[in-house]
């Protein structure tokens, strides 16, 4: 019977920690923690919107994703010095805008647009499902504060999302690649899910060969599961 | 009862045709039409491959999207003047190829890399998925000829793709959106299958709120059935 | 006696073709033919004008040029992934603009921008002079498009104008240079003209040696003839 | 009866001037004065060629433009800030490169590189063309030196070229236009002549209305003459 | 008599931490902490050099700066993002990559390129100094690292350097200013030295009105007795 | 005893000389050489300030630093034709716009935006300090056509400032470095100061071994030495 390299069942997700108010500059700051995988989360609020949402009296959110060159096995170059984003960062940032996007009501947060940037510092796979499950802890802390600050009566924030990843690892479905199995995997797959389990966003590739409806099946099943238990976590890392 | 703008039933396609041989300098060159959504795909072959890959003697399928400034209701910005492709090209050019790249066997191809071009030069909905049903065409053409001209014994080309989108319209599930539906779908997604029916790519994202289960359920039927259909027409066309 | 590759008199055009609204979108759309080179052109309107004219009441027209990967022999780079235009698609852009502007009266016009896009499907040489031609007749749709929409009373566009190239091939001046002639002369040049036979633009390069003057008389005849038959390509095309 | 800003006959060139040898690192170093337009005109050699002419035992010519900021009556923005070259030059830098190459027999320079700088310290009108004019002297300078070395037998220069503008001024042909006179030009035409009277480029703009085959032809007469004058020219500077 | 905002002594440190081993890819890894300035330095070691060195034996060090959007009080844009590294980013980095060299026998290193990447996490003054003196950590760790796998029989480090800001805030010479004084500084100085007391770097800007050289010869006392303070905790840090 | 390869003494100065009005367009225009060093130094008024300044009635000095391809011992690429400004250009340019905005009333200047643009023609060492100080007397002529003008009542500059180079050269400091003292120099140090022998800026780096605080007091003697002398070429150049 096939085994994981890190020993996990195969529904295990790796340790998951939040560590809240990481920096003390930006809005909201959150050290999220998928076992290896660390990202600095944070969550910024300008009190003003892209051009084309001028005069229109809403908000918007958008998010920006990054790699320390330091946060990989080998170094990998740093897109500042390259000139621009490559096409998997783009990929990456655009999701974890448009999950985040789907539990703020825009008109509720007014002519303000808050930037989740996402700063991987060490990698291990899973880099983009921790980027947005702590995006959202450093979104509702953000927006808690200008509520605090009174800038803002209640919070915006109307839902609860998650990000996991799912794949098959040696012909078994697996929950929360790290990098050992992501690099091997032959189907991968990332879903957003809010607390109703609601899907927000499934992107799942065939690495290897396809994927059957059955195959899909059985992720998306890991996937509730693991989405069911970071959405705990969450809740108990807000209340800590 | 919800009616389509369209007037086609929730499971229906829009006419598909595939024009082979549309220019006459790529090795593949079709014209893919989705209804009124118009894309040039072309496969051009060049006898030689990335850096990463030299002296290994297997080969790479890359692909290109581009659209032109006319295709749409209002101009849109030529890429080359702007000085960078967008975040929506980048992702979609980047589905394009890994999609391809499942049905080639690069060790079979050698050491040359094949890139399909998709220009849409009329847009109405669903030109990523006509992109790579259409490309898949060129594809094969491409092949074929290199097999024709003697440079390969058979073809690397060891199955058959076709994409679709599918996505939730005033509540209802519907097949090969339009524009007119794509820009008030709830749902949108983006599904790549084999002839085998199994899954090479599925991209679903939430565009107002989250879907359920079974929304997604019966999503992937519409899919499944819709793909059966392109994967005919694609068959119709290579014997036509 | 020397013969051109075409086995075409030395002042015979290729074949010229207009397909008129080629594509939906645009305010004017034409395909157009000079043999094997077919430009896809479109004019677009939108209701403002560059920096430097606002407040002045005045319109702007400016054009693009492109050239699909897939349009020539072998494929050549798409300049939207380089992430700059190349020195001949400025040269050539910058051409199509200023003769297209010779005949739009621009106060007439008013606060508009008219962007001509003439992106190349099919290269066969002469890609420059098709797009002139082409465009011509993209921007009298568009023009005629806003008269029937009730935005402007009458056209501003005050004349005519059509592009050919000649050139020296193995030491005879000949009319609308192919590619296996334009690869091959030791003169190349060309020519805009309006309907009453005026310059517009006068574009002459020596590739081998230093041409006479004689010769350049020799091929200002042939240009004169071929732009004449050009104008009436195009009467016919808009009439029909 | 029609004057000239500057008071000067209808054929009759500004004050030309070459200073050889005016800054020294340069193989050639020339600063050229046509009137009050100052062009720092430099030939550098280097031991290698673009990649697509490697190992052919052949060798290069290519030329950059630049003006400085401080050159015009406004400043003109630095294209080094700027991230890119701007169109105009691009065409310029095109123009005298493709100009000076008709009279280097490249295989006899072998595997070098020329590059010619013309870099404006001071505009008046007329840069390309004294850049042209001016940066023949100094490839010829550079091209000496070279034999000098004993790095060639005979120079590879087989010919000589001057440039001019002339226009269209008040209804009245000119040569040699300055600023004065080029912002208010109804045809613009910059004409390139080898000192046999050969033509090597030419290129004709109507600004205003189109021009007719007469005023062409006095056009090219002033042409003949200015370019007959810059010849001598540089005769005695090379001699002085 | 003035105070300093934090309550200091004029020639007083802030806190300075190293976590070593802060991230476990990179050779080198320490997270720095100046008070509340906080950067992750990591040292890169890969086995080639840069083009100008190849075949030469010898090996090279350069550093990369950035800072992460959310370390600032208000978002400061990500570079990647814009497409470039601004003026400061440059100079800074540039600054970094000298100071570390003057301690590295790059014969010794042989044909490999370390890089030192220092990105910001938290900013409040005295960046530059906090990545000199934090990166010096990682890069000895990371030669260490190289010895230990036998890659280099010897460290190539031949000395010990560190860095710490000097200005004159409200009028007096301060050591290590944070962010507050920094804002307000007349006068501000880097300076890099080595175990020894010697100068490796030294910039000095008159922000208000120029210095005296009684007041560089304060400033100069106070880095004296701050670096040699660094200098301590380094060696603190590196036998922790 | 070590012998400069000038000749000159350690703290002698090279030939200084000043060209105003080296060209007719801009405000201020000075050819500056230091030796066999030449920098063009233009200031150009415009009536308008940057965004974060706008409002204010306050205004702004900026510095742009070029370098002519041709005026080094081997070409240097054009940064206009690479798409971006090199990090050496990006220091020097910011080290001038700091120099001179210490000598700058902005409030007087009032809104308008003075750009100091320094393009070297002939390098040979020196060409920073050789910038700021001939930058300073295009600055002051600028600010004197404004005066005279009658837009400014009286001059914005309220100081003098000039540059100069040491360095430690064979162990010998030494004052004014040429290029083949610089290329081989153990320390090499810019500063800048007053008339009144106040420091504006300080910037010295270790070449080779750190160097001692003695070494540093000799340098800063030869530097106050070296500014006195160019304050008095300064002003005798402003009064000639």
């Amino acid at each position: 019977m096939t085994t994981r390299p890190s020993g996990r069942a195969a529904d295990q997700l790796r340790d998951v920690r939040f560590e809240r108010h990481f920096t003390k500059h930006a809005a909201g700051s959150v050290l999220v923690s998928f076992g290896d995988t660390k990202v600095i989360c944070t969550a910024s609020v300008e009190e003003r919107v892209p051009p084309w949402l001028r005069g229109q009296n809403t908000g918007w959110l958008t998010a920006e994703y990054g790699m320390l060159p330091g946060a990989t096995g080998s170094r990998n170059g740093r897109e500042a010095a390259r000139g621009k984003q490559g096409g998997r960062t783009v990929e990456i940032q655009r999701l974890i805008g448009r999950s985040l996007r789907a539990v703020v009501d825009m008109n509720a947060l007014g002519s303000r647009t808050v930037t989740i940037d996402c700063d991987v510092i060490q990698a291990d796979g899973g880099t983009r499902t921790a980027s947005i499950t702590g995006g959202y802890i450093a979104l509702v802390d953000a927006m808690d504060s200008l509520v605090k600050a009174g800038k803002l009566k209640t919070s915006p924030i109307h839902g609860q999302i998650a990000a996991v990843s799912v794949g098959i690892y040696n012909g078994m479905p697996v929950l929360d690649l790290d990098y050992a199995e992501d690099s091997q995997a032959e189907t991968d797959m990332n879903v957003v899910m809010n607390e109703a389990g609601g899907f927000i966003e499934i992107q799942g590739t065939a690495e290897g060969h396809a994927f059957a409806r059955s195959e899909l099946d059985a992720l998306l099943g890991h996937a509730e599961k693991g989405i069911g238990e970071l959405v705990e976590a969450q809740r108990s890392a807000r209340e800590g």
